[in-house]
């Protein structure tokens, strides 16, 4: 059967994760894995959650096995709203940050619309904005050429970012930064999508004001209890203003009815009890250890022309290497070594900056970290 | 601000569902509900779960709190490749079967396309093909009416069905009947989407091949653990083709990038030791009493001139009242007297049939119903 004749003019835009793909071609344990976002092992809450899951089904019973509502269980929100201070009616629990992209590029996209981003940008959104069939236009080229706005009437509907630890660079846009976007977004009356998956996992420096605080009208802010809970419970939320979230709300009832029901009340719990808290400082500590490692073994190791961000957070560090240097195609032979990371072009829309990389530095453990830099070196070396 | 002006031309196509906006208003305790498709809570295995946590961690360690692969953890393919006698290769784990609607319809479907369905249709489905600006056609029309195949080539992407104890009027398609439309779908070169969720749950007659297993080669079909396990844990699994599950694969990456992982493992824990099986039997003598109970109770109260199907399976019974009776206006009245049921024309894509209901049998207490169906039967009565 011949069955491309039945898909939808989406389907070609569709775009595979290289990142899923090479994590479904390797062992993790047995190389030096740099790519991907995974968190630490270490920083799961595991000891406890056996005697979570005993305490959500004697507290709320059946009701945490049933279907619950779209909008998620009105008892997760009210946690999510006091510890954020926006109104519980500002809440909508998602079933992952990533559906938080995807129902937002839902609502709000048709074919051909554009969405301005920042170059590099999250593969995760790159994905979604493709699939919607959406192209991704850096923000200042929009700002900066007023003939190009005046033929494109309406197609720009919001911008992405990622304002705190950005995945792939690291880097974090400064207060000043913030309100400059939020003056672009109210002159040219746009959204804005602020994706905060990282934002409470800070190392060093100040705080700085979410965008949502800075344009609660016009922000929808997705967060993630990936990286201070678990990934495995596939839970996010969206704070945003009401009449998108109405919008989100009755879309999300076709994608899947409501976000998992159990694993609401686990995070519930985990939350209240002041657990979440506990053990996001003790993931702090740990993630902060193997930033300052990774930071030192790229100046121990590194040849020179080799520059990398100092991030305050998060869970990356972007490098970016002598010009000739091709990351693309170093890295079969980087993987042969026994080290994984992701080229930088990927989060390119063009696929451009080949001479970039992104390494995570959450995922490996501290002690197989040295090995990894220095054979990543010694590649670089040996092609600088 | 008017946010009307960023939507997605999708959004006016979004549709409530009439059943969620029943729930979100009343508390299903306080009344005697035969509205929604919520499972029984005695059915649930309530006393395993911690006890299976503890197992999943014991068993997996961190891998269970971790990202996952976007086709599933290959555990729980693996389990429900032997339930199901197929490849691995043909299993595609799904959050929540409503998800898997959603992503066949997104990968299959344009705007203006067209859906073959029954009339009624189960509702998640109509509001994922109206999400989608698809057109929903009953099979007959389509297949006896060449003039209008010819007139819209292409068109037709896939016919959607439950054959077994359809939502909403509990009737099965015997095997002539699933034979006659696998003809049409070859004849006519159609996909088969085969929603499955309630086929385990057989109180009476004989077992009927799925479809699945007549059409192999262009048939998706939609598995779900709401009604064998929980909802509350939004999982299910879609069996189908290859090249089809592997456009469903690469769309489900920016979707949600993988199913929830830990409730994935406390379903193949559950399925394999063989207590999903030993629940399940429990699950169906309990519904096969309700089932009973319910059509006795019709018997004994309802006024002449109301029929209604006899289900040898899953969670609903369809009554057809005498034509005056207009299930919508008789609605408020019946909450009122504290019975909830849905009006049968919200299954309707034209939103005729208002003389029609569906009546949930798996959700009230037995002790419950039989003061639910006098108080209905007396509101139609004085309607009659």
């Amino acid at each position: 059967m011949d069955y491309k004749k039945y898909f939808s003019e989406d389907v070609p835009s569709f775009m595979r994760s290289p990142v899923r793909e090479i994590f479904s071609k390797v062992n993790l344990e047995e190389i030096c894995s740099f790519a991907g976002g995974y968190p630490a092992a270490v920083t799961f809450p595991t000891d406890v959650i056996p005697g979570l899951a005993g305490k959500v089904l004697q507290k709320y019973g059946a009701k945490a096995l049933q279907y619950g509502p779209t909008q998620g269980v009105p008892e997760l929100r009210q946690e999510i709203a006091k510890r954020y201070e926006v109104p519980v009616s500002q809440v909508q629990i998602t079933t992952s940050s990533q559906q938080g992209i995807d129902v937002c590029s839902r609502i709000l996209l048709d074919p051909g619309d554009i969405v301005l981003a920042n170059n590099p940008v999250y593969l995760g959104a790159l994905q979604s904005f493709k699939a919607y069939r959406a192209r991704i236009l850096p923000l200042t080229y929009y700002y900066n050429n007023a003939d190009f706005r005046k033929d494109n009437p309406g197609k720009v509907k919001f911008i992405y970012v990622i304002p705190d630890f950005n995945n792939p660079t690291g880097e974090t846009m400064n207060l000043r930064e913030r309100e400059a976007l939020v003056g672009i977004a109210r002159e040219l009356d746009l959204i804005i999508v602020e994706d905060s998956p990282y934002r409470e996992l800070r190392y060093s420096g100040q705080e700085i004001t979410p965008i949502r605080e800075l344009a609660p009208e016009r922000t929808l802010h997705l967060g993630s209890f990936s990286k201070i809970f678990a990934p495995g419970f596939r839970l996010g939320w969206i704070i945003g203003p009401e009449p998108l979230l109405e919008q989100i709300y009755v879309c999300k009832q076709c994608l899947d009815l409501c976000p998992p029901v159990f694993d609401q009340y686990l995070a519930t719990e985990f939350l209240c009890g002041g657990a979440l808290d506990r053990n996001l400082n003790k993931t702090i500590e740990e993630y902060r250890q193997r930033r300052d490692l990774m930071v030192s073994l790229l100046e121990k190791y590194m040849p020179s022309g080799v520059s990398w961000t100092h991030p305050q957070g998060g869970l990356f560090i972007w490098l970016t290497l002598p010009e000739h240097i091709d990351t693309v195609a170093l890295y079969e032979k980087s993987l042969a070594a026994g080290v994984a990371y992701v080229a930088g072009s990927f989060f390119y829309v063009d696929g451009s900056h080949r001479n970039t990389m992104r390494l995570n530095f959450s995922y490996i453990e501290r002690a197989k970290m040295e090995k990894g830099i220095k054979i990543l070196a010694d590649i670089l070396r040996s092609d600088v």
